[in-house]
């Protein structure tokens, strides 16, 4: 039992020393030392986040708000500093979604025997 | 990198041969074994999955529908070899939310810099 989580541990350590981890640690520096980046990559999270929650709860989005977010979009993608967090953000998603479907194996063989 | 990746193996090594997994390969066996269990559990699972289905999409559910899925859980209860398969999934599924915010724990804590 001990074992297992000491593994986890282990894993968890070598996420934090993995190259895609420690790009995603400087990107995301980079974006909050520049106070007018930090503040559009906060425009854009609480957008995308609104957006979420209103689609989940089957609310309508207003045209204006859907206009808004497409601006930020479109600035989000031409800063260089965020596009370079959303790129190593979707680096390290990816390895995080592969070691999930490792450790989730297990369950998904059993329950495919039937 | 390899590393990283021989590392989440060698965990899901661990989950297979842990307590909690080897419990519920025993339950779900159980309830395979057992023609009539098994037909109650998939009729089970199925009326879970339609309901589920059904809300995420905003669907209303009819209220015979409703009934006939308290029905399925009230025999559910009394079945000892579902209870246990239940149970068992309870206490595996606990370690493998453990075990991926332990994994996840890096991310978050980037995030909660901020």
């Amino acid at each position: 039992m001990t074992n297992l989580y000491d593994q986890a541990y282990d894993l968890e350590k070598s996420i934090r020393k993995s190259e895609e981890f420690t790009a995603l640690e400087q990107a995301f520096k980079g974006v909050m030392g520049d106070p007018e980046t930090k503040q559009l990559f906060t425009e854009f999270r609480d957008t995308q986040m609104s957006m979420q929650e209103k689609q989940m709860q089957g609310e309508e989005i207003a045209e204006e708000e859907v206009a808004k977010a497409q601006e930020v979009v479109t600035k989000v993608q031409q800063n260089e500093l965020i596009s370079e967090l959303i790129e190593t953000e979707q680096r390290l998603s990816l390895i995080l979604t592969e070691v999930s479907q490792i450790i989730t194996k297990p369950l998904e063989d059993l329950y495919s025997e039937e």
